[in-house]
């Protein structure tokens, strides 16, 4: 029941973003709780959501009364809890390819451009949105030149980051060129990126995962 | 065989300790390839290195011919292909509780503080080592803040991260106190992160592990 698996996410944060791919492929019914990550000083930062979640970051899951925190953690347990579809390939080595090429993203790009950082880097440099942007360019810039490299250069790269199944990569991947594509970082160098996330975007899984569907996205202008 | 495993790390590298603490908590041998990341211009930027790991990041173990890169992906690959002794327990909601505590570290500490990040804010903002210094203490109290509460909060915790078997979030902790050290973080609200290092730096898979024991290391004076 859609009842007992609740998420608490932010519709433009990319690791909540991950997490509704991969509730998605997996067909698992959840109910969303917003939390505003910047609507007065951060809803995050609220003690109800600190008792759930001691980071104060999004997503929380709570599945059956369980709470999970770390999105990468969630993917894994979400991968354990209900193997199919499955998001990591049956064997170790392609787990293993798998596994990399998700924390490329989520552990040596987003983390660096996370808002928290973009905020920090305000409060002691005193960067501008200017310099916060050329930040995010150098960053998604250095993480993704290796991400193409590791993607156009393995014959275990299919439709999707790793075969024909989408998974766990890809639901790290499409979220960080959605945030990419929020700071004008040029894309051009990355063709099969690009074409990993457009195999993405006409799946359904991916389509209702993005930020703009969530209930707590603005209303179109 | 050694010659069958090859780590290439830099003894002062955060994840290249996680990796060598795993193989030493399975009893795996390995010989040992240092890459060292400040001498002249960074070695992890030779064109070999890149060809085994397009990041040009450490650490990368070669395991009988398979090139694996990501230290969280290692730790994931060494736990399924030797299983025993376990880096997570055999519970889908232990595994995720141990991943999200590796995670805090891994994916919200460790990347925002890391060399190429600490050389990129003297780039774009002239930070002078003080700010870099500041820069350090923030994130790892933030992320020290809420991995005290979540270790300190749950009666899952014990002897180490999670009951009386060192682990995969031990694998990140410990490494991580040794960072805080070096950029003298004061770490007197940490009770239970400290009480956690003192009983792994007994154990001499994580004693061994220690960056001045590498054979990279510069000499003791």
């Amino acid at each position: 029941m859609a009842s007992d698996r609740v998420l608490y996410g932010y519709w433009r944060s990319s690791a909540a973003f991950r997490v509704r791919i991969a509730l998605n492929l997996k067909g698992l019914r959840y109910e969303t709780r917003a939390i505003h990550l910047v609507r007065e000083g951060g809803e995050q930062h609220a003690p109800d959501y600190v008792a759930l979640n001691p980071q104060g970051l999004v997503p929380t899951l709570i599945d059956g009364g369980r709470v999970l925190t770390q999105s990468m953690a969630i993917l894994e347990y979400l991968d354990e809890t209900h193997p199919q579809p499955a998001l990591l390939p049956a064997d170790a080595a392609g787990r293993a390819r798998v596994r990399a090429l998700a924390q490329v993203v989520a552990c040596d790009i987003h983390p660096i451009g996370n808002l928290r950082v973009l905020q920090w880097i305000g409060t002691q440099f005193n960067a501008d949105d200017e310099q916060k942007s050329h930040w995010m360019r150098h960053w998604v810039a250095t993480g993704f030149q290796a991400l193409e490299t590791m993607l156009a250069s393995s014959k275990d790269t299919g439709r999707y980051c790793h075969g024909d199944t989408p998974g766990m990569a890809d639901a790290c991947l499409v979220p960080q060129v959605y945030n990419a594509r929020r700071w004008k970082v040029p894309l051009g160098d990355y063709p099969t990126i690009l074409r990993i996330d457009a195999a993405c975007a006409v799946l359904d899984a991916f389509r209702d995962a993005m930020p703009e569907q969530q209930p707590d996205a603005p209303p179109r202008t």
